[in-house]
């Protein structure tokens, strides 16, 4: 099976027993889904998105974690952030200002 | 911020709009998360888990990715089969048997 280069994964404060909650989703993280996946595709970037249950990050939500690189992003509140963080993953850089 | 070893993905087909649904949960993706926490800490692993919505492998389902390694597991029905994959990765080894 072929494998994505970037795997980013997304908390949406999904929970197994209901319908999602938490800071994540509170602060809009599921909003930003359909823009990354735009992003994804008008960069080009070999990246697949994955949202996700809580990642135990919540007091620097919302967060963003990108795979197999291991950047943990927090504060990923708007398109303009999110695009920092993808400008930074194409240049092979780390986006500091939302580092974990 | 302190960052896991390994980080465990298990699809628990979360959607955003509603509950869960999909291939994975159908076949009790969610019912072993409770097992997999139980074992990272028995195992003494140094390792997160985090469930997820669909992670587009759905005809492998119940899927698991192991993060940084890149490990993609299909077929992951069972305590036994966790116990596998768990082991294999206290080796450094692949579970090849249900490797993606």
């Amino acid at each position: 099976m072929e494998k994505p280069e970037h795997h980013i994964f997304v908390c949406a404060s999904f929970r197994a027993d209901g319908d999602a909650k938490g800071v994540c989703k509170k602060k809009g993280s599921v909003d930003l889904l359909p823009y990354i996946e735009n992003e994804i595709l008008d960069r080009g970037l070999n990246a697949q998105i994955t949202s996700t249950g809580c990642m135990k990050a919540c007091d620097h939500g919302p967060v963003m974690v990108i795979y197999p690189k291991g950047l943990w992003y927090g504060g990923v509140e708007s398109e303009e952030i999110v695009d920092e963080i993808l400008d930074a993953l194409e240049d092979g850089e780390v986006a500091d200002e939302y580092a974990l």
